[in-house]
């Protein structure tokens, strides 16, 4: 990395530190609507901030509810683009009186910033304005055009998103998207995360007789709905674990023998994983560890269930309904509507007699697998070995992220999820806070990105 | 039947009816706090009606709820006695504005007479009284020893009659218990109800980790209580209907075959269940018909199924917890306790690895089997015969009724179920009635009964 820029960072540490400070003050609730206000101040707020690092174009442009913050500099010098998406709203406080310090007073303690949105995302979207802000101040240029698209609408689940990207695709075009939302694997131990879970989901509703039953007149001569639920959620899922649907697991792209040796290389997670939720045993499907459950293995789980009688006591009731709420986590290869039409199929094929049994779909979002032979991709590993001494590992996460999933569908660039933040940060939770070992390491991570980084 | 019983009962039809509709006339809802007054009020008539059919003991008997009614005549010429059940307490009225005429002013349209407690149970009762009466008042004594004992809580359970029951053993020492509190099986169509099922309940408890995750960060790798209690309750039953808990059938007396053959005589059910119901197809047991899955078949049935998210639309959680509601309906030969340590025991040795499974036991009663070989019965079939036409049908029920359990383990005499109602006579619900055909045949079918039972 270039002395000049460093030094850039180092001397003007505290006041972006106090600048940080200052954007963290701003309570930028998205889901409360008394905190409108405030959520919009977060936006003008960063408006100045980008203008302050030198870009050219900054703008705050309105959708139905919270704006987007778009930023750019490029040059007729620069053939790539590279496009930084970040937010600047946060998530409630409540519980409020489980916060050691208030959580719009940010304060230091053990080299540690807690502050609500101090990680998430307010602290990583600041450390990539403040890493171009430097590369500009000091070189007067970026060796390549950069585009800032900050939302204040991430912790509501994104609504304005799907259609604010839509309309301005062109204005996002770019040859790579960083995004530092997610968390390394542990302090110092950075991570890019390379696939995430796609997701389908739906409601079985059965139905028996036309109206519940007396157990005791009735009972043995027809059909009980829950019974049927039972059985018919029963062969969903054989006892190792696996799931029964036809053509469930037939386009599963499976990761590379490589990339699994990868994993085994992080270390044992089943003692840790059984610890943090209490557990005697885990369950899984046979032949794959506990990380690769989560990251690599498409799942189908019943996320609720309900039917008859659930107060105290019991009543000799056969019930006429019952119903369950299914969620399959996707991995790449798999197709959300095309699982869920094969959850369908098998449901229609094992209804058992005497019952009817329909579905409802819910919310479904595809699987998402970064090109990781990508340049962009072993240059950011590269870049977070220089400054931690550590390659990244290239991770996966079990969960989903819709913006991405968005950004994967319309702009069709790579996405580099090159997060800061670690686990135990509390995103979302009372004393959320920030290690500033990361924030000074990832600045210059980022920096040290942006000057070897390659397209080709 | 003796000439002038008959001439006396006919003749006083009018009055007998016009008491009936006074004691009808009596809002005597025992699960209504504010009608405690008329609960009471309608003991007290009961008390002056045995004393008017010449009972010398006639008492109102306190007990911790509303008070039962003795009454009783003896003479030191008879050795065998007969004990009459029946109550005086109705069912509320709810949704009154569903009656055609107001449940507590009687009306007599079409030969059936409209009234809250028309057949259930004041009618029925009032029956055994006005035979006693009769035969009284044109014999001046009885062939048996006769007593009363009519409570006031059967439509809430009747909580205080066990206690009462076990106090007064030898009060109510008898030869003989009748009943007119069940249902004939159609016009014309006099049945003995023989048979009762026993109940035994419990509730199956699943825990998984300690609390609700993420599907998306833990998904595939931990045992989801719902998955979990879904493959225990599968294993509880298999697609045949037959239960899978070893021992459930073990002791279970089968019926004759001429028990059987007579239930085929009754002639189809299935049709007349599956439009009662509203259900394409009946389900249960293979190799048993459909009053023969409710009469003479034990059950197991989910009542009720619990765990998880039950909102609108999805979430993607993984329950920590699962429960479900479990009751048997027993037969003849079943023990309660021992079925439900069956059941126990199952839930044991099947419980799906990464979770715990507690269960907790709640209701229970023996089920019931009357000694239809004694002579007691045999009478009651050709009294209905001389009466109806018909010898009355040895039939079953698959509900329990508690105070026939608690007479049978206390007294341990035969019961005898002599019920005069119509299934279709709306029972705890708008415009119960009883049909005067049935009020006549019946008291002529008690008085012969009276003149020609026998005890050995």
């Amino acid at each position: 990395m270039s002395n000049n820029v460093l030094t850039y960072i180092h001397e003007n540490r505290e006041n972006h530190l106090n600048e940080l400070i200052e954007f963290l003050r701003i309570p930028s609730i998205s889901a409360l609507s008394d905190h409108k206000g405030d959520v919009r101040k977060a936006a003008e707020w960063a408006v100045q901030s980008l203008e302050k690092a030198g870009l050219t174009t900054v703008e705050l442009m309105e959708t139905p509810g919270h704006p987007v913050v778009y930023g750019e500099w490029s040059s007729a010098d620069n053939t790539h683009t590279i496009l930084v998406y970040g937010h600047y709203d946060v998530q409630p406080v409540d519980p409020v009186e489980l916060w050691d310090s208030p959580p719009f007073e940010p304060v230091i303690h053990d080299e540690k910033l807690f502050a609500r949105g101090a990680s998430d995302d307010k602290g990583q979207t600041f450390m990539h304005i403040k890493a171009v802000e430097a590369l500009l101040k000091v070189n007067g240029k970026l060796p390549f055009n950069v585009k800032f698209l900050i939302e204040g609408e991430e912790e509501i689940g994104s609504p304005s998103l799907d259609a604010f990207v839509a309309d301005n695709k062109e204005l996002l075009a770019a040859d790579v998207l960083l995004i530092s939302d997610t968390p390394m694997l542990g302090k110092g131990r950075p991570a890019v995360c390379t696939g995430l879970r796609g997701m389908c989901s739906l409601q079985v509703d059965v139905k028996g007789a036309k109206g519940d039953l007396h157990s005791g007149l009735y009972g043995g001569a027809v059909q009980n709905s829950i019974h049927a639920l039972v059985q018919l959620l029963d062969t969903l899922r054989d006892e190792n674990g696996r799931i029964q649907v036809e053509g469930f697991y037939d386009n599963v792209i499976e990761p590379t023998a490589e990339e699994r040796e990868s994993y085994k290389n992080l270390g044992d997670y089943e003692t840790e994983l059984k610890d943090e939720l209490g557990v005697r045993e885990l369950f899984g499907e046979k032949g794959y560890t506990a990380r690769e459950h989560t990251w690599i293995r498409p799942t189908l789980e019943v996320n609720g269930i309900y039917g008859g009688f659930q107060g105290e006591g019991v009543k000799t009731v056969i019930p006429s309904e019952a119903h369950a709420k299914i969620t399959c986590r996707l991995v790449p290869g798999q197709d959300p509507d095309q699982i869920s039409e094969f959850i369908e199929k098998h449901l229609e094929a094992h209804t058992p007699p005497g019952v009817t049994v329909t579905t409802k779909r819910f919310d479904k979002g595809k699987p998402f697998l970064a090109p990781t032979d990508h340049p962009a991709f072993k240059t950011a590993a590269d870049s977070y070995e220089k400054v931690y001494g550590e390659p990244a590992l290239f991770t996966r996460m079990g969960g989903s992220i819709p913006v991405v999933e968005t950004f994967d569908q319309v702009l069709n660039i790579p996405i580099l999820l090159m997060g800061f933040g670690l686990p135990s940060e509390n995103f979302h939770a009372p004393n959320e806070h920030f290690h500033l070992e990361n924030y000074d390491k990832g600045i210059e991570t980022l920096i040290t990105y942006w000057e070897t980084v390659t397209f080709d």
